[in-house]
């Protein structure tokens, strides 16, 4: 089977009731554990951004980091990790994001991204986006511009894509399905 | 200056006294978020492999999921998440770990590698080399193979490499320096 026509959702693992009774988990490690999928994913990841000026990509700890890695070596550009709270080595900035009970914060390092910077944020799954949007305001707080983002998997009626959308940021997700994660 | 030549130690950034003090702490943020430097990491870190049958890299979390995402990639094949107890969604093996006071665990889905498959080990940094030897052990705990490992930085003096050389894995690294992280 080609690389272009590969059904990257019959690769993704669902785990009913994980982590908590009701939710059901989409499990990426069987499909960037498979060669091919794997290798579908960054292409399809990176493809919309081909041929555009992107000075890095932004990955969001932790399974943003692995397909973000590889997209980043793709377009040929840096990377810089978005991290939790308090695991940045260096000075950064922060901005928290609403979880289903209270809140969190992610962190950037303060000289990650230089002005005018135009920075492709990748993440492995966008649900309510509440990660996404927060990955957006710290990259524009250091001045940077957000070229867009890009996601394994979409869960389309938790609205994350519309919530980046209503900031102005395009999204593009090789995956769309229903449960939450 | 051409990816082949450039400096990567020059990019790494040191930062004394963090996390505690007396460690002088290597920061690759600066190292992966330079597109030369980034491109010539992970083209150097798949090199000595390139050619060879790898089933997979696994990628130690989380800056090994980084760089081993874009070997991955590189190399063709998959990836493997090894994380920190209790992250992975899945059926999982554990092995623990001596840390500098006491121990720790280290995760990998039971059905993650193949009997007889080939896996590439890939981390930022080596340093005493406990983390690097238990996900040695964990893939061939389930029947794997381990073909290398593969690292950024080395901390030679901590004795990491010949840790893993003990158990018939070869290793390479990119940057060797003092301090420790």
């Amino acid at each position: 089977m080609s690389l272009d026509t590969l059904d990257l959702k019959s690769l993704v693992r669902t785990i009913p009731d994980y982590p908590k009774p009701g939710i059901m988990f989409r499990d990426i490690t069987t499909l960037i554990g498979h060669a091919d999928g794997f290798r579908a994913a960054i292409r399809r990841l990176a493809a919309p951004y081909e041929g555009e000026k992107i000075d890095a990509v932004a990955g969001i700890e932790a399974r943003g980091f692995i397909v973000g890695g590889a997209v980043a070596d793709r377009l040929g550009c840096g990377f810089i990790p978005i991290r939790k709270k308090g695991k940045l080595p260096w000075r950064a900035v922060g901005q928290d994001y609403q979880l289903e009970y209270g809140t969190d914060i992610i962190e950037m390092h303060e000289d990650a991204v230089k002005p005018g910077e135009r920075v492709l944020i990748v993440d492995d799954l966008i649900a309510t986006g509440g990660t996404a949007e927060a990955a957006v305001k710290l990259i524009k707080l250091v001045g940077g511009e957000v070229a867009g983002a890009a996601f394994v998997i979409d869960l389309p009626e938790l609205g994350g894509v519309a919530k980046l959308s209503a900031h102005g940021v395009r999204s593009h997700a090789l995956i769309a399905t229903g449960g939450t994660a």
